[in-house]
Order: structure tokens, then sequence, then C-alpha cells
């Protein structure tokens, strides 16, 4: 689509000339022409007379509304009259909408009354745009005015948004189905619709001066989409030009922080109970096989490390300056570790701008631009990269190694990442903590983690994010090849800005969050135990080939359970093949239920299950499996986890690796259990029936959207 | 209100004579008028020109409809024109009616066609009822046609409903804003739209014969609701009668069944592995004092017991008979079990109507019936009751004495019920297990549990409830007195059924039982472990004594994800007052915030926990207490539970008892923290933000609708 750049640059510079921050309706009819959106055929009258000349000629019935850029939200001022039928009427209706208006605000600036097509028939709907601190442009979609307002069913995508994305925002809210056509109604033009917010989103865009739009309502009908109503408000205030490397310059000083070879601390200590001690000694005790370098002007050495006054001091190459001195000391040094041309600072201390204290933050980070050094922090617990053997942290070590990496931006969380990881065994392949993130953020990271080989999924604890778009923009692309899990912390404490139309004003909660994460393929945890969970299982599942999905229990009360949560989870439940129910029929006494579940009833042998979950493992018209064990006398916990173990080992020998999660019921037993099937690579939780199906629905929504299935 | 009950039987009697299962839409005007909801205007019109003339004499602007009861869904057909202004158009839209409507089913018989006043100008909602198998007859309400099918925004209650019902029901839906007038537009008359509910679910309470009921839309005007169009379905065949014996009757046999003095083993067993083995062993282990009689022909003691050939055989009055036979010997026995007036049989075997033995289990179930025994089960594990050792299972015993009653429908919940309860040492009176349900269910147990001074908290796994109003009732009473909490399991099998209305399609689902239990003050649970832990914490927690919770946090991160927590589970975080948020500054580095979360920050000494602590404890206006610990080397893990368990226990002494919940985040020492603060009967979490979070929103859902609150 072409659009005419030109005559929008031409009215905005208009309304800029003229210091307003909004645009008259038909300016704003003017931009929707440039730019492809259509609206009702109208015409401003300034008299009764013309009023009435205008409806006959654009044809009845028609709707009058006040035309001023000082009355917002018009009806309220009582400046919209309807379903006018008769030159009459409409005279009648601009007289009172003069006096309306008026009365609501002697001061506001008349224009006249625009004369209205009255477009009708159809389904109204809202189409927006607004600026967000983070993501920047957005587009909204959502059911008309006090449906998206009660329901809050509203989508979002950045702007400016594709066709494709703009027709999957039609599908996002909870009332798609409506747009379709319900009891006899027509469904709508999607594509035209679709186009409708598509080209919003590119004046969006186009225009960083058009902060927020609501096109409300659009009329969408079994042929067309029209905008009956434009609203458009202006920011001419420039925004922050964002910080942003190219990824070249960020991979290159990612890996030099990430998988440095050498390390210097600076504010190393000799006395136990200090950071700068910690540090020293996780680093030595932890294995880190490159380099350590301790700085302190003060001592010769530390933990048997040779000691240096200052990083300038050190002899060969450093990748990472870890600081463990007073918030008041980073800048003076940071030039320093600047000098040395090391790659990354990591800020241990705290004493910035989360006590206030952000001059001072902005001061360090302008040294560090300056000299090219990354920060990482600063009020940060440090960094573990365990394939690797580094701890750079004041924390407890941690050196179960695997494939996850986690961030998070609190030191609380970022100490449950270390406990969970430690007490369910989770092998990582780093933790990072982000703290202010006054320079390295979660997109920097990402980058990283996207080209790591030790790394295969990715799980973040976000609190905001400084650069939403950025992020999205990586998300994006490295979810398609890894799994990126996030949860994200703060739902209720957005949108305290005050808004000026609606769009904005329902931006302002977490919604948005949902939506451009989705966006970007991001699996969203709803809360920490479920990001550990995910970051966990997601790592030990492998991606499943299809979404057919069989549970096999000997609970038929498990069965039901786990059939709820599979609902829950967006988990399928395979519609199960005649002959596929016949075989497992074979298998299990005459009295249990075949389908899907498969219960296979409570008072059977081990081969029972064995029989069962081998046929589940070799059929290849099954995905995935979700087991339901209950403990029995005939078949004792630790014999289950036994032969599960077995069967699942000869099916990965085969060249069979099937997702498969196990919810046990049972004596306290089980939970050895679990142990066992843990170590065996098997996903298993004693006492819930919600937990596994949870994580395998976390994998198959991670394998939907970067387009595996 | 005066319902006139003649004429609705009437029209009743003559719809049955005349072997319809529907009634015409004046049949329906005319039992609204009976039971005072209102309708608009109408004549039935059998010619154009008499059409005409009605609507004249109606008013305009008219709507015609088909009147036939042949036709349901008579928009589908063509039957409805709306908005008719003129004898013209009149003329016209009857002819084109009678056209459409034989056109769409020739051989409907066509009584002519309605003329109705047309109501406008405001929110179309719909009002219906249906007959649930479990529940009986509901009243339903949700908003206009198009949005209750596509958002699914209904919500029901069991009819007939109060006018406190009926109001409380506009509130129930997502959409109720709406009712209340949003930008502009005028709220409903709720009270109005109450009655008509009100109203509506007497009707169907009268009268069983109406199986289903649409009025659909309702015009919910600022001064009427008005049922525009009535869509009346019978079913003369006459419900089942339900058993239900009196409150005393249950009661009489409920405490000699749960508390007996003496009990005998059907099939006891001297041979290791057999149920009448591992029975009698459980009795003797699990330290029961009463008296017990192993049952068996061939045997002349076992385990050191005399052994009777029968029941009948025993010298002294036993109240239980637990069943270790197969199913084929249980209805014989029986018998004998009756004459020896025995309360209670627990039939432990399977092999019944879980197999598709339905008739088996009808005969077991008459010769209880006619013997006056009260059965459970069967095709259970038996079951616990603490406080008398007695251990009637045949699974491993049990005897952590405690106020939480629990039962299962499964034996596999069961058994996590065991499981989870010894692994967290919750404390239990008693674990049930209700298998088929022949007989017992859960509104007999409810009713034994309400006037169990050892049962403090009940909580139930229910797959069906047989008799969906008995429980409710009950429930209704009991959770006013004890929490009730309920694992609803099989939430997607429903409403296969195919249904006439749309009310009855919307009723096959699992919002029914969502309103049902919520009607009854039930809590409930999503899932198993939810269940579990509900059971555990509702237990430990004292009853807050107002809404205001405060969170008390070392890591700014839990406090964000704590808050979040807080509204998902719908827990009011107070607003802080000025003296208050003044008092917790005095405690905490000027860097750390107060306000709500009280964020003491991470660097803290263990007095300033204990001071913040003891400060919200203390202090009336505070009513609950959410705390946040972060595992840091100054107040490492078991410094912090020391330091709470004494703050907690001395507030205690003090006779302050506030709900205190804890999460803790860290390494793995925090789980040991957790084991400690467990011990002290304080509910503590690691790695976990939401679960404590939970558990206190269950409190409070709770002692809201006890109307503690």
């Amino acid at each position: 689509m072409n659009y005419d750049q030109a005559t929008v640059k031409e009215i905005l510079k208009q309304v800029q000339n003229e210091g307003r921050s909004a645009l008259t309706a038909s300016e704003g009819k003017q931009l929707c022409d440039a730019y492809g959106i259509p609206t009702p055929a109208q015409r401003v009258a300034t008299s009764a007379q013309q009023a009435a000349d205008l409806a006959k000629e654009i044809g009845f019935p028609v709707v009058l509304k006040v035309e001023s850029s000082d009355i917002l939200h018009k009806t309220d001022a009582g400046g919209v009259v309807t379903g006018l039928t008769s030159v009459s009427e409409v005279k009648r209706a601009f007289k009172s909408i003069k006096a309306s208006a008026k009365a609501f605000n002697a001061s506001a600036r008349i224009v006249g009354v625009q004369v209205q097509q009255m477009v009708s028939g159809a389904h109204e709907v809202i189409v927006g745009g607004t600026t967000d601190p983070s993501f920047g442009k957005l587009v909204a979609f959502g059911l008309g005015g006090v449906l998206v307002e009660v329901m809050q069913d509203i989508t979002f995508r950045l702007a400016p948004a594709t066709g494709q994305q703009a027709l999957a925002m039609l599908d996002d809210i909870a009332g798609a189905e409506i747009l379709k056509g319900v009891r006899g109604a027509e469904g709508i033009d999607r594509q035209a619709l679709a186009a409708l917010i598509e080209n919003l989103s590119h004046l969006m865009h186009d225009f960083p001066e058009i902060s927020e739009m609501d096109l409300n309502p659009v009329m969408a009908g079994s042929d067309s989409a029209t905008a009956v109503d434009v609203r458009i408000v202006t920011d001419f205030s420039p925004a922050e030009a964002r910080y942003r490397p190219s990824q070249e310059e960020i991979l290159t000083a990612m890996r030099r922080i990430m998988q440095p070879d050498a390390v210097a601390v600076i504010g190393a200590s000799p006395e136990d109970g200090k950071i700068g001690n910690s540090v020293m000694k996780n680093l030595i005790d932890g294995g880190y096989q490159g380099a350590i370098y301790p700085i302190n002007p003060r001592a010769d050495e530390i933990l048997g490390r040779t000691c240096y006054k200052s990083v300038l001091d050190i002899p060969g190459a450093v990748d990472i300056a870890i600081f463990c001195i007073p918030a008041r000391f980073v800048a003076q040094v940071l030039g320093e570790v600047g000098e040395k041309q090391i790659a990354g600072a990591i800020l241990i201390p705290s004493g910035f701008a989360e006590i206030g204290e952000d001059e001072l933050q902005a001061e360090v980070l302008q040294v560090a631009r300056d000299n090219n050094v990354r920060l990482m922090g600063p009020n940060i617990y440090g960094f573990y990269y365990t394939h690797k053997n580094l701890c750079a942290t004041f924390c407890t070590p941690y050196d179960e190694k695997g494939q996850v990496a986690l961030s998070s931006q609190s030191g609380g969380v970022g100490m449950a990442i270390i406990g969970f990881s430690r007490s369910s065994k989770m092998g990582v392949s780093a933790i990072v903590g982000l703290g202010n993130k006054s320079d390295i953020d979660e997109d920097d990271l990402l980058t990283f983690f996207e080209q790591d080989d030790n790394t295969q999924v990715v799980a973040m604890h976000v609190e905001d994010l400084k650069d939403g778009r950025a992020f999205a923009e990586v998300a994006e692309r490295v979810s398609k090849k890894k799994p990126v899990v996030m949860l994200k912390a703060g739902r209720t404490a957005l949108g305290a800005k005050a808004a000026r139309s609606h769009t904005g004003a329902l931006a302002g909660n977490d919604k948005v969050y949902d939506a451009v994460l989705r966006q970007s393929g991001v699996i969203r945890a709803r809360n920490l135990n479920d990001m550990l969970e995910y970051a966990r299982g997601l790592q030990i599942l492998p991606t499943p080939k299809g979404e057919n999905v069989v549970i096999v229990t000997g609970a038929g009360g498990s069965g039901v359970l786990l059939a709820d949560a599979c609902l829950d989870h967006g988990v399928q439940l395979m519609t199960m093949p005649d002959d596929l129910d016949a075989a497992f029929k074979e298998f299990i006494p005459p009295f249990g239920a075949s389908g899907n579940p498969v219960d296979i009833t409570g008072g059977e042998p081990p081969t029972t299950y064995r029989n069962t979950i081998e046929l589940a493992l070799t059929d290849e018209r099954i995905h995935s499996l979700i087991l339901g064990y209950w403990h029995t006398i005939i078949t004792p916990p630790m014999v289950f986890a036994t032969l599960l173990s077995e069967v699942v080992g000869e099916a990965r020998q085969r060249g069979i690796d099937k997702p498969v999660v196990v919810s046990l019921v049972g004596d306290v037993e089980v939970e050895e259990a679990c142990r066992m099937l843990t170590e065996h690579n098997i996903l298993a939780y004693p006492y819930t029936t919600e937990k596994p199906v949870a994580v395998l629905g976390a994998k198959y929504r991670w394998a939907r959207s970067a387009g595996l299935l």
C-alpha cells in the first residue's frame, strides 16, 4: 500500500505550529484518507441550513457531531446526534449540538458541526494506537466501546504490524467468534478490517509524533470496515534515542563477558565475610580455570593470587572486572577498566538508582560508554557461567552443569533460582543478576544465549523491560530456536500515567506485555515456581512431533484430573483410533477404560504399566505421554520408577524420544520414585496432577509458536 | 409476591394433554403474567389487517413474530421483523413472516403472528431456567444473546433464588459493570431485573415439569425489565425421588460409623498380603481401642483376636462391618449385618458399578435399605478416623492427628492425600474413600463433620455429586462454621446431552458447579495440589479479623511477585496510614521502601525483620501478614526461622493470632527453615511467591462467604 506521507506531514506541521496536541475530526479524516483507512462520507457545516444541504447530498440517515479540537469526548458534551432521517431533524440537531457544546465548555473553539454518513448494520469494534514507554508504538484492537472497557477484551501488537499479524489480532480477543457471525449474523470482512489495522499501525510508526489514536467505533461490516470516529493525539517532544549497539558489537562484548579468560576482582579482600573475599573464594573454589587477578592497593597476595594495585598493572589481557567496592568509587575505577580494554564491569555494589542515586548511576554509565565498557548491574549478586566453572558472585557457588540459562532482575529471585536448581538438580548454563540494568539487559543476554551452544533454554525474571521493543525483536528471533520463558513481575503497578484516549488507558495494563510477549514467541510464566519448573522441564522434555497426547493411568481419578489439566494448559488429548484402542485393550483388564485416558485400573502388576507405556511410546501416532501412577502393593513406587526408567531408556536407545511426564499419587515413597525418575531424565511430580501437564503445556506452547508443530 | 399457580397449572395441563413439550409464545406470556414477569404488550393476529389494527392499538413501533410451538428459534425461520413504524410496514411484515415460516417448516402449525410492543433503549440480557441432573432446577443470568454464547459470561443459582441471591447474580458476571451504566449510558433498574430473576426461579421451582426456560432477550432498562421473548420447554415424565433420610437419621448412623466402638471385619484373613489381613493389621497396629471382631468361617483366631463365623455370632453390639470379600458375596452377608443392627458397611471390594455391574450394586443397595444399613463405597480404600486411632483400610496406616477431614471419590487421590499429609505433617481427623457412592456421599459426611469437634476443615475430591442439591443445602449451612474445600474433577466431560434452549446448552458446563459451589460457600480448589495445600493451610491459619493485608519483605523482587499474587487471589493490600508508614520507616534503612509492600531491603540484620514483623503483628489495623524472606549471610534462613517462630509465638501468647504466611527465597537451607516454621505452625514455602498467597486467599474467600468479614 502506498501511503501519502506528504499530506500527513503537512497537517501535523500545522497542528504543531498552532500549538495544538489534538487533531480536529476533519484533520483526522484526512490522515485516514492518506493512509487508506476508510471513513464515512462527511463534511463540516457551519450553519443549520448548510448541515441540511450536506445531509441531502450525503444521503440520509446521517449523524451530526460537534467539530472542535477542544472537545475530545464528544458524546459526553452532548455533541453527537445519530440517526437523523430528515432535513428538519438535521436542523434541530445542529442547534442542540451547538448549545450543548457551549454549555459543556464555554471556551471551546467550535469549528462547526460535522455531517456524516451513518454506517450501520455492522459490528462495532475499536482500533487504536498508543505509545508505550518500553515498547514504543503499539496498535490495539478490541470489540466495541463498552465491551472493550468493561471486559478489557483487547489485544496489542507492535507497530508496524504486518497484514498477517493484523489478521491474527482478530482471533486474539475472547469475543473473536462474534466477528465470525453468530446465530445468523453475518461475519465481517476480515481482510478489510485487518487492512485498516495494518494501515493505522503504519501511520503510527511513520509519524512518531502521533502519540495516541482511537478509531472508535470502527464499523466492521460484511464487505467493509469504516472508522466512524477518529481521534488523534500528538506529542511533538522528540523521544530520547535509545542506545542500541549492533548485534556484532553486543556479541563481541558478551562473549568476553560471559566466557572470560581472565577476571579482575576490584576490591578483592583477604577478610572473611567481605564481598570481595566471597567473590575470590567462589572463583577459586568454583574451579575457574582462567586467570584471576585480585585488585587491592593494600595487599600483595589474596588467597594465593598475586594482587595488583590497579587493573592497569595486570600484565595480560582481562575480560571482566568484578566490582566489590562501594558505589561512590565505581566511576573512577571504571576509567581504568576502560583504559585496560576490559569488556565488561560486573557491578555488584548497591547504592545507585535503587536508592534514588540516579545521577551517580548515570555518571557511571557515561564513563562506561565513553570507555566502551559494558556494565552488568549495578546492585546484583553477579553471575554464573557453569561451563567455564565461573562463579562471579558473592552468593553460594553453583556447579550443576546443564543447558538452562536464567536471569533475574532481583537478587531474591536469583537466590530462589539457585536454591531451586540445587534442590531439583536442574542443570544450568548460566545464572545472571541484572539488577538496575544500567546497561546490559535481557536483549543483550538473549543475543548471547542465542549463539551459545551450552544454552538451550532461557528463563528470565523481569520487572521492567527498559527497551521492550528491542527485546521483542531479539526474542522473536531467538524463540524460534530456543524456548524463552519470562516471569514478568509487577502486573499491577503499570498505567499510572493519565492517558488521553481509550487505547492509551487500556494499554496501561498487563495485556500489552501479554500480547507482545506472545507475538515474540516468549512463554510467559505466571509465577516464580512456574518459571522455575518450566525452565527445568523444557530442558528435559524433547520437542513433541505432533499434538496427539495420550494419558495412561493406574488411577481413574488421576486420569480425570490430568484431563482437566490438559484443558487448562492447552494440551490436546488424542482421539484414539480404533486399532490403537484395541491394542491397548489387549493389555488392560476388561473393566479398564480404553479411549483416552487409558485407565489400566489400580490393581495391575508392573507388566501392565510396561506393556501400555511401551505401546504408547512405540506407536507413531502418539506424540506425547502423560502417566498417572497409583501407589499399590502390587506395583510399588520404586518398582514403577525402575520399570519406567527402563522402558523410556530402551525407547530412547531405539531413537524414540517423546515427551513423557508423570504424576505420582501415593504414600511418601512416591517422592523417592520421583527422585529416581528425575535422575533418569524423566519429569515426575508427587501429589500433583497439574504440574506435569503445565510443563508439557509450556513445551507445546513453545513448539507451536516456533513453528515446529 | 403472590403467584397465580392455578393459571400456570391449567396451561401446563393443556400442553400435556396436547402431547406437546413446548409452550406457544402466548402461553409463555400467560405464565409470565401469572408469575409477575413483565412482558411487552402483545396480541396474536391471524390476518395482515388484524395485525395492523393491533399495532395501532398497542402503539408504534412494533415487532412481529411468528406464533408456533413448532418453531422454537424464530429468528432462524425468518419469523421475526422488528422496528415496524407504520400500518403498511406491519402488513408487509405479516405476509413475509408467514411465507418464511412455511418455507422453513412446511408442517409447522402456525397459530398466527404476534404483534408486540417494541421495547428499546435498554440493555439486552438473558434470564433462563434449566434442570440439572444433580442440582435440579437452576436459574441463569447473563448478558445479551451473542455475548452470553461467545463469552460464556453467565451465572447460575439454585431455584428458587431469593431476591438477595438474584441481586448478587447481577454482580457475578464479568460484564457486570455494563449494567451499572458505562460512558454516559444509564444504569439499569437492578431491583426490577432481580425481581424478574427471582420470579422465574419460583416458576421453575413450583412446576418441576418446566424443564427449560429462556427469557431472551430481557430488555433491562432504567426503570423496568421486560421479557421480550419467552420460550418454555416442558418434560412431564416425573423425576425419580431421591433418598433423603432426615438429618437426625443421618447423624445417628454416621456417628456410629465414623466413631465406632466395635468393628467387624468380614473376610478377615491370617494370610499376609490379603486385604482382610491388611485391614486387621491396620486396626490393631493403628491402636484402635474398640472391639475388633474378625469374621471368617475357617479360622478360630486371627492376629490374636477371636474369630466368628458370622456377625450374628458376635456377643456384643457392633457399629461397622468392613467388607473384605468379593463383590458377589456382599449382598448375602449384608443381610446378616442388618439383622445384627450394624450401622454401616464399609464396602472395600470393587467389581460393582465401576466395571458396569450396576445391577449388582443396586441389589446390594436394596438389601442395605431394607435392613437400615448405610453403605460406604463400594470400591474404596476404606477410611481413617484418627481421633479414635481407627485405620479401617487396607492402605498404609496414618495417625497424625489434626482437624482436617478429607474425602475422595478416587483411591488414587486418597493415596495422594495420605502421602501429602505424611510428607507435610498435616494433621487430619478423617480420610474417607467414597468410591462408587452407592449410598453415603458428601452430604452425609458433611452432616457428620459439621458437629464433629475434631474436625474444623473439610476438603473433598468429587467427580460427581449424585445429589448436588442436597450437598449444596448442607454445604451452605456447614461452610458458615467450617471451611469446606472442594476439588471438582471432570470439568470437560459434562454437557453431552442435547439441550433445547440456550440456558440448557450453557448449563452443560463447569459454570454450574462454579456458581452453585460459590453460592454454598464452598472454596473451590482448581487442582489436586491446591486442594491439599488449602486443607493444610486453612487449618493452620487463624481467621483474619479484616481485609488489611501487609507484605513485609527483605527482597524487593519478592515483594512485587507477592503483590501480583495478591491480585490473583483476591487478597487486598492495605493502604498504609501515614503514622504506620512512619513507624515502619523507623526500622528500615532510609532507602528501603515503606508503603505496602514494606521493603526492608536485603542487607538487613535479624533485628530489622524482628522489629517490622512485631510492628505488623501488634498494630490492630493490620489483619494479615505476608512475609518475603531473602537468604543472606547477615540473616541466614535458620536465624530467620527462629526469630519468626519466637515473634509469632510471643504474639500468640499475648492473644494476637493473625494469619502469617511466608515465602522463602534462597539456597536449599530455606527448605529446613520451612520445616522448622511448619513445626511452629507457621505456613512457609520455599521457591514460591504464589502458594502462600493462594492459601491466604482461600482463607479470605472462606471468611468472606461465611460472613466473618
